[in-house]
């Protein structure tokens, strides 16, 4: 069972509300199918973004990063910020440039982040982000040490705050311009993973595991 | 001839800097190669990422939107603004859950959005979003009609404050994990484009155009 998006002013979707989605495991779908965030945070009052990895705990999403970067630094400080996963899944061909479009699904999550300190739960949110960018990553490869712990700073965002923004299907053309001989409709946009290439530093008889070879896309 | 990039402190690479890059011809690739950006904008103090197209002319990014879209408002009215575009070219498995990475290409564009007002430069910036978006389709479809372009804001931002940081290649392993058993190297992630869906309301005889069909991917 799932709770119902419960959005604030800022997380109500504005723009083209018909596209806003207000399940939570459609949500967690988005979320959990992308490899990278944008992380925006706002620095001398300017906005910085960057794409950052993460891993989401039920209603948590996990972010880490250099306990020296500024961006992750701020945020450990307690400065708001605005994750936004966007998946691009088509180019949406009109007959006038203004209903030219794209199909997505994007997730944006609002908030303030908490520092996570208690170890049990710093190694919860590095296993969920290892394995949200390298499923089964983290059982089969060494876990990090003391000084690597170290020097990672591990932020957990809540999932109280979050929208879904979601567009599919043809072009929205006016009725004026369907006669004209242009071609409408959509070209869909994938993302796909190819032929995984060894590290010249493997050393011999190591092989592609299945957790890896079971990624590649039918026609990787 | 190109122009190195001249990094501001805001622009200038601190994390990984042996993967900053400052050749300006590389940015450019970058931002041509993509189909959204992420835009940051401060609202009410907290950063807000959404992604965007977007569209190149020069030293000039034009951005477009809804004149009532809160974004575009405080981006116009003079709000400082960040635009990221990153493509990830790879999941990166270590040997270690630590050293796992993506390789990925990512732009960082910082700067003060400029609205653009005069009707031809306008023009110009909004076939440059079309373009970007979908080649050939500004010369083929409806240009934007009066009503069309009152409702349409356009920005420029000036790559003058922009960066570049690039990772490539094999994990970057501890010389202590390299003699495990475990599988070390990089599943590449490619962006792809499927068979074109025809608009149901096409009428008969309107065929994809080469403009569309030569985007499909070879295993498209």
């Amino acid at each position: 069972m799932t709770t119902p998006l419960s959005p604030t002013a800022r997380s109500t979707v504005r723009r083209g509300s018909s596209r806003a989605r207000t399940d939570r495991a459609e949500l967690y779908a988005v979320l959990d199918a992308g490899l990278v965030g944008h992380l925006g945070v706002v620095l001398d009052g300017a906005p910085v973004v960057l794409p950052t990895g993460y891993g989401r705990v039920d209603d948590t999403l996990y972010l880490h990063g250099s306990t020296g970067a500024a961006i992750l630094r701020a945020a450990t400080a307690g400065a708001p910020v605005c994750l936004t996963v966007t998946h691009v899944d088509g180019v949406v061909y009109a007959r006038s440039s203004f209903h030219h479009s794209m199909n997505y699904r994007c997730a944006v999550v609002h908030g303030v982040a908490r520092p996570v300190t208690d170890p049990a739960e710093r190694e919860r949110g590095l296993a969920a982000l290892t394995e949200q960018l390298a499923p089964g990553s983290w059982d089969a490869t060494r876990r990090p040490d003391r000084r690597e712990l170290a020097a990672t700073a591990v932020l957990a965002l809540d999932l109280t705050e979050a929208s879904l923004k979601v567009r599919t299907g043809p072009p929205g053309d006016d009725d004026r311009d369907l006669a004209a001989p242009v071609w409408g409709g959509v070209l869909p946009v994938r993302t796909v993973f190819g032929e995984p290439a060894d590290d010249p530093l493997l050393p011999p008889g190591v092989g592609v595991p299945a957790r890896v070879r079971d990624r590649v896309s039918p026609a990787g």
